[in-house]
């Protein structure tokens, strides 16, 4: 088949690709329909590797997927030919004990796709287990069901936080996956969302989807405006999603007495965290790895209206042009947040 | 001053009462603007009594209030004079060890307004704690500011539920108070609310406020039309708003497995508990008594344009009319949800 | 090979009965050593039946077991033959929605020894999944083992519990349960329990074990010694152990605000449930079924010495004594707690 | 009155001071019995100050206390002449938003004995607010009320934990706060602890007070321990008690996956937190600020037996030897662990 393949750094091309998927008892077949780029993606592209995971061998990339059901094992009662559907791309090991205790996200042994040596999705059909494929609702899209995955880590983070109704959240950082936390904290029940960024253009967007105010940190100090906001009080929850050390090693500052941080950015190298000030408010700290039973509750939040992720998706190309969407992802303007690739239409 | 003041049952009449409130140190003095009639209010009128509760003494009604400062005690350092407010009814003993441990709406020594022998707020003006006192956002009305009384019952009731983002919710009862549990639901978390009566015009006020699927169970059956929602696991949570025993009795058939029930409506019995039906899916049931802790969480979401209860405001008198009005919401019909009296204009 | 077969109601032998039983990948095979005999064995040699399970077809008895692991399947990794061990009886469906999210006790599923038409294990050997066996401490006898079955459900309603350390909690029923339950609480962090029931000898041995106060309902008021030894606020928790319909009712009467109620016994029938004693402690209610995940926690507090229940152990019969272990639970004196059997010595 | 006073650093004395305490209607006055000598004291002592709190005026030491009861406020219901208690040191604003939600440990404005310019309890007599002292078991000597304060830190953080029965737990440092934190731990539920430090005599010391293995990581590896008693899973809980930053930066290695964090001890500077190693097995993270609402656990689980502390109490000095018992205080042998002053005897 033909696949958008990374033979190494650097070096990404539409090739053909010789790959055996069998389908089992519990798995469907899925002709590919959107795929979005997502910064692993090109961080593999342009680097070659993530941390420990290193490509050694060519690898199809694409993890955030939506698709058309087109076969399904002999043991599967949910699913039909035909389901529209989009699908977790981590499948853990059934049988290990974080899954058996629910944590499946937390099985060391988790085979996600696009990452080494996993093959990703940038082709036109895959096999996956039906327990990780879900049913889109009738008005919901290809283009919104392959943005699922990345609003999943988001909507996983508004879960950990505990939200209660009328909590105020900052969220630092305002790319992709911070602006779908913010969205989630509003949907989960934050009355209020303040976002700080250093790009304008970034924020002015996070401002025009609902009572999210931007706060410029060239401009403007974020604590003072928390205190004005709160009459000194501080914000309920304070989401890091900038994986900056520098913001990192700020989060307790504009936190209430009691407050929850929950660190969803990925700082590159350790922060230094200031014991006596996270002591002094009791923060709890929560920490996230991306998501686990999270895209029912996605997918009924969109299918209901009550989150709206279509003015996030920026750009789109054809399969074709999969090589330019990468180089484009790869120096993306201020205005774009979400690259996606159309693999087939419907 | 003059009053709305209820002599014994059936006897309501505005009329002049002399009370002295003396303005401590702590306190604010503020001139009435919008009153809300209440259930409790209109039992009082037509019963005499609630529960243990009796009128042995003429006693002013109205508890659900907004109005303006108009004098600051000495250590008063949150509001002003002129400040637009709404103000808590209930207020607790500072130094029991209910109100020390947080949780003050459990105080059995509670003092709260129109319930006997304590003198509700149907008046030009009163006396109290300005920690139970609340600005009003400036976007928020009077009107609206009176509401968040009831508001703040289901708002209770939605953060007992521990929603998480995307629970599919169950409200019995349509009334004033399973309508706002509704909304609240929706602005604390949930994808969509599934509401049950048995009166189509309240059902369809419901509906037209959000994600709310209307259920009149004299024409269909509540579990089904769950059961084909969630392809048969149940509902996340199941709000019991209606009061009603035989609703009481049914709350676990809806409700999936590790869900949760919330029991806000109080029957005037008993209702029959099958121990079995709630095991079988390890039900978890909080109770709800008022609120504590609610209110600015309440008009922070109303202030944000998360949470509008301006549709359920139905009908308005004026001062003059209070005996009019209270006439009116003993025989209401279905298309009324809230009574309010105008104190003063602003 | 020779069983304790329940032929129908009334009708129990040991006899000879042909089982093929074919080691799977991820299981391993048990000779067992202790079986102990549950309420529910009883009720089945009695009533042949136990709600909707009916004895259709002969069925072996007994699920509270221990062995020792003779045969390991070809994938199991943390077991290894001559291991002593327990096994939980109830094994759910891997696939199931419960069981992916960790609660795996509410899959509907399950397939539970000694509940037709599943066989129990009042035999010599057995087949079992490894993910459900568990390795005995070194100073944890078979018969401790053979106990941890029953524990588990006091151990899971100390869970559901949410106990924090200090907490004071009452039992209600002083049954096998009802006193793994308040040994439980105790080790999962209660300061003191109340234990109550109508029978002394029972009530003698609960205190006998720890910081438990018996409380003999015949002659005392339970409410009364509560509010005695707490000041008029009430206990944290309050177990529901009796399964008496009465006992429920009366749940909410010792509970302090905001406290906890677990329903841990099962009523024949539905109990009058007073919302308004409980909505006016705001109890939280928390139903249980069973058990997940709590095995490894029991044998950890059994092998650390916090949690001991050898003295429950009341009375042991011989494999060929089975039938007579059965008529003796039948008729058991108040001075018994817990019968149990020796498969076969080591 | 006769006072154990620091006049400055390195400057403690006892001497006459005259303190006028006027007995408000909720408050009740104590003779002091039993005063223990805090890491802190001595480190006023020592330095003069902590972090922003300077000893600018003279000030007397000492917070961890008990004593007798010998007047009591008009409206002081609870306690009585004669009534042996222990004593809170920190009193919160009882107006504030941080104590009306319950968490009176965070409000800013709290008072707290022997906190610069707040005086201490070396001294015969003190007037305390009645909601803050708490009346000791008859079994529960002077000596040990006096322990309640330190306990009380380490009862809050078992608290804090949220630990579930059975969880096994590291604790690193095998100071006053370490083992008093260990032992909190297991009476709170946790059936195994590790403790680790350096010192052996610490160690030794604490192993000899329940199931709490030592690890001295001077010869062992902390990881490979905990790896090697949990499978490689990983222990549940970890409290940081020694306050260094190395250990600090570390308390993930040695945790499983879902497991919390919980800080209690307090590094000089911040520490390298490793987000990745905490995100990977989404790390919970609790910060502890003294304590709230725990003195009548601790004064339960120690009047039950649950929890000892009697061991821990190494060193005993009269009044007339107060300036002699800092001294030692500062140069402990590591056999050591509380040094109390004997105040007054009963």
């Amino acid at each position: 088949m033909e696949a958008v393949v990374l033979e190494k750094q650097h070096d990404l091309r539409i090739r053909d690709i010789s790959l055996t998927e069998p389908l089992g008892p519990h798995d469907v077949r899925i002709d590919l329909r959107t795929v979005g780029v997502c910064g692993s993606d090109v961080h593999y592209y342009e680097w070659g590797k993530i941390g420990p995971f290193v490509v050694n061998e060519p690898m199809i990339l694409g993890h955030e997927a939506s698709g058309k059901v087109v076969e399904v094992g002999a043991e599967v009662t949910h699913l039909k030919v035909g389901d529209r559907v989009c699908m977790e791309p981590g499948i853990p090991d059934p049988n290990s004990r974080a899954t058996r205790l629910g944590i499946y996200n937390l099985d060391p042994a988790v085979r996600f796709w696009a990452t080494p040596p996993v093959h990703g999705v940038l082709r036109p059909s895959v096999v996956h287990p039906a327990a990780f494929t879900f049913k889109l609702p009738d008005n919901v899209t290809y283009a919104e069901g392959a943005m699922i995955e990345p609003l999943a880590v988001g909507l996983h983070a508004a879960n950990k936080a505990r939200i209660r109704p009328g909590d105020v959240a900052v969220v630092m950082g305002a790319g992709p996956i911070g602006i779908l936390t913010a969205l989630s904290a509003l949907a989960g029940g934050c009355s209020q969302i303040f976002i700080s960024d250093v790009q304008q253009p970034k924020l002015d967007l996070a401002a025009s989807l609902g009572p999210i105010i931007p706060v410029n940190v060239k401009e403007e100090n974020l604590v003072e405006v928390i205190n004005r906001h709160t009459e000194g009080w501080g914000a309920d929850i304070v989401f890091e999603c900038s994986g900056n050390e520098r913001a990192a090693a700020d989060v307790f500052k504009p936190l209430c007495p009691g407050g929850t941080v929950v660190l969803v950015g990925i700082p590159g190298s350790p922060f230094p965290f200031d014991v006596s000030a996270a002591q002094i408010k009791e923060a709890r700290i929560e920490n996230v790895f991306r998501y686990a039973h999270v895209y029912p509750r996605a997918l009924a939040l969109m299918g209901s209206g009550k989150l709206d992720v279509k003015p996030l998706i920026t750009d789109r190309f054809s399969f074709a042009d999969s090589v330019k969407a990468f180089d484009y992802a790869l120096h993306m303007p201020p205005t774009s947040v979400k690259v996606q690739i159309t693999v087939a239409d419907d």
